[in-house]
């Protein structure tokens, strides 16, 4: 047995070896500060359009030819070489400022950087031990964001998990594990009537869905009605509480927006909070887009009384512009950090070290073994400080400004709301579309964005309005200008000509 | 407004600035190159030992004094290096072959390096059109493990997640979906009875936890007795289906284990399968850790049956050697694919090109915004195909039989079980404690092993067998050799002297 572990030892050493990570690292590094450069100055598609069945084929076609066991040096590097420049030809740019899309960050490449190097080294936390300096980087930013939301380290709680979803998934299990009391252990079905939660009208798909996932029930999502700025309306919700209330039926939390997804409408969280105290029920904020406000002089105002919240998410992938995935959960009471698990693993949790459970984050992470996922943010922060992100927060949210006026002056756009933000919802209106039908007109924005989109030229998403298809932009890149803003409108003019034709 | 936003945005530019990220990178890779050295070659502490409270503080230090929005390229540099070389000092250095603790994997910094570069700019993957190339770079994967397994690319569905315990959640809530009707949109307090969830008797604490999410509630899962290989015991659990039969409790899935955590046993997969047949419940495996075993020829027989299962979970992070969290979910029939989420969310997934759908990824991953956690073994696979994977195995599982031939020869260690794969168990056991009490002895394995680990000089854990503290190895690293396991038993005994001293 043993020469043959030996002979595999030998073969298995090229995929360790110090001196290839610096040849196939320097030539990477270079690759991408390349990539950057092109990106940044428009230089090339923004989205390379290609289909999905092309580019799984071309996928599983390098996937099915590696290297014999046997390659010299200069071969890995050939290979390793064509893998990267296959991947970034291939690559969607969000560094090219005419990517006006999704809520996705356009991540400083620097906080990439520090995301590489506890990647690369594998600094996993499901407990203290296996990634010691990743796990205090967490707790050091987790204590500066806390006290960025008006918060006094020790008082609260706070961790990092992979997105929003599963960050809104983890707060209304705390919430849920809260006021039903013994669920966690014997299930939900214990209560006479169904538990409700109460959300915003348009909240995130991903609250509904983790109704879904928490045995709670889709149909138990109630939502509360909203303003003409589509803001959860404080009325409303105590009215709709007080029906609840009087029907005896459980309410496991309040889920306000800052800001809502389709539009990027804040709530009026000062007034909510003030209700559900009333009420004794849990308020919960979805602040994953908006959270960053609190980081603005500018823009701090929309998030007031997000501090009131007994839980809330920010995700650090959106608006604090690192890579996915890293989304933040707050709790106010750092007494309910246990609540959101209940569990038992000898060889994970050491009795001769307990004060080391306080920073085990499998304690508290749906993750169990967790990636170093706040380290990017941690290291950029440590670099710029907050001014950074205040800046980027002013200037993005501007921007939204800046083309919301554009549409107005335009004669041949609608802007839809007025934006808090740098979410920006509008149709584009030529003559011949001014008496067709909502179905034409909503059909016509979408059937645009998608040939605006496959032309590379920009990327824009599309979203509906009662009903109606719209075109949706966020302004995600700081490098946008009210030039690209320009050049955006005239391209959707002159595809819109060419749909039309 | 407007020339406040130009000296905003100019202060973010060097943020972005692709010279920096040259700068910076080619730094950071050096740093690497000759941290994976000295660490490979035993030059430092594998875990270097610093209490939570002193890292937390450092880390928040540095957090607190970032430079300021004027400071030179070189003053830039400086910070990056002093960042870079703080993390790197306190990391916990798991390619040192004195690592032999958690299944977390040793991960090739090849794949680290494709890792980053999918980090870096960004591609995340809700949809497909936000990360194309890392989508299909994981559907070509998806298709080739699946092939692996033995099953027939279009047969069955898959996806990469983060983390086993995402992953044991995803594939349970789907076997919840398809079991309870309609639970998804009414909450699992439908039945009469509440249905329950059998597990192997070791199972890892996230199948536990995933009732707790689930809404199930933990003590509805039961646990089906072991043989005395610790293995689920075929004859058992067709009893216990039985008399659940006969009660008419429902059964959402079996959990079987390949292998367990505590001591790495293999469960026989076709017998459980055809049981679960028979009564027509769903089979799920969790195959986190031996999932990589059917790649190898030598230890393939260990997981045969796993292509019976009706779901199962494959840790890339733990045997195929990736940065964490990299974690497959399978469902053997593909038209269980939409049954773990049914969801509605206009603005992602657009009417106008509906074969998307398919691609996006959000619509089938609990993450929804999803980084290319797939894409490092994407890039490692394509470098150096099946047999470095193969070899990986059979190194690592054949060095948890050299550690147990040394531990059975030995007179002051008892191995506590034969290994089937490369986790071992055992105590060390002195002449001082042969006659101890077990409570004693379990006492002095927990002590000894926090004593070794704080020492720097090797990495362990701990776990309990039937109550009673016991040491707990995984070799890991494939670079780890017969030498460092004699290492590290003469490692035990010193420090093992000095705690009885």
């Amino acid at each position: 047995m043993h020469p043959m572990i030996h002979a595999a030892r030998d073969r298995i050493r090229v995929a360790y070896d110090p001196d290839l990570v610096r040849t196939f690292g320097h030539y990477m590094i270079d690759q991408l500060g390349e990539y950057f450069r092109q990106a940044e100055q428009c230089a090339g598609p923004v989205l390379p359009w290609i289909e999905p069945q092309t580019n799984v084929r071309d996928a599983a076609a390098l996937l099915h030819t590696p290297l014999g066991g046997d390659a010299s040096p200069g071969v890995l590097r050939d290979r390793f070489a064509e893998l990267v420049e296959q991947s970034l030809d291939r690559s969607h740019r969000l560094h090219d400022p005419r990517y006006i899309g999704h809520q996705v960050a356009v991540p400083s490449p620097i906080a990439g950087l520090f995301d590489a190097l506890t990647a690369i080294t594998n600094q996993a936390m499901a407990i203290y031990e296996m990634g010691p300096w990743a796990t205090a980087a967490e707790c050091a930013l987790v204590d500066q964001l806390g006290t960025q939301i008006g918060w006094t380290p020790g008082d609260f709680s706070g961790l990092a998990t992979h997105g929003g979803s599963l960050a809104n998934l983890t707060a209304l299990l705390t919430a849920r594990n809260v006021a039903v009391d013994g669920c966690w252990e014997a299930g939900v079905g214990q209560t006479t009537q169904p538990p409700v939660i109460l959300v915003h009208g348009d909240a995130h798909y991903s609250v509904t869905r983790a109704a879904g996932v928490l045995g709670l029930g889709t149909r138990q999502v109630l939502r509360v009605g909203l303003d003409e700025q589509r803001r959860m309306d404080p009325a409303r919700l105590a009215d709709r509480l007080g029906q609840l209330r009087r029907a005896g039926r459980p309410v496991i939390a309040v889920v306000a927006c800052a800001c809502s997804t389709p539009i990027g409408a804040f709530d009026p969280l000062p007034e909510i909070a003030d209700i559900c105290q009333r009420f004794h029920v849990w308020l919960h904020v979805d602040a994953a887009h908006g959270g960053s406000a609190c980081l603005s002089t500018q823009y701090g105002h929309l998030v007031r009384g997000l501090d009131l919240a007994d839980s809330l998410i920010w995700d650090a992938h959106k608006m604090l512009f690192v890579p996915a995935l890293c989304a933040f959960v707050f709790l106010r009471d750092r007494a309910h950090r246990f609540e959101t698990f209940r569990q038992d693993a000898p060889y994970l949790f050491d009795p001769t070290a307990p004060g080391l459970a306080e920073y085990d984050s499998g304690m508290r992470n749906l993750e169990c073994t967790k990636r170093a996922a706040a380290f990017g943010l941690w290291g950029l922060w440590s670099m710029f400080g907050r001014s950074l992100f205040a800046d980027m927060v002013d200037v993005t949210f501007s921007m939204g400004r800046v083309l919301y006026e554009k549409l107005v002056e335009a004669d041949d756009f609608v802007p839809l709301h007025q934006p808090q933000c740098n979410i920006v919802v509008f149709r584009h209106m030529p003559g011949a579309l001014r008496d067709a039908p909502p179905d034409r007109v909503g059909q016509f924005q979408l059937e645009l964005r998608r040939r605006l989109v496959e032309s590379s030229e920009f990327y824009i998403v599309s979203t509906k309005l009662n009903g109606v298809g719209a075109l949706r932009t966020t302004v995600m890149n700081p490098l946008t200008t009210a030039d690209h803003l320009d050049q955006l409108l005239d391209a959707l003019r002159r595809h819109g000509k060419q749909l039309l034709a």
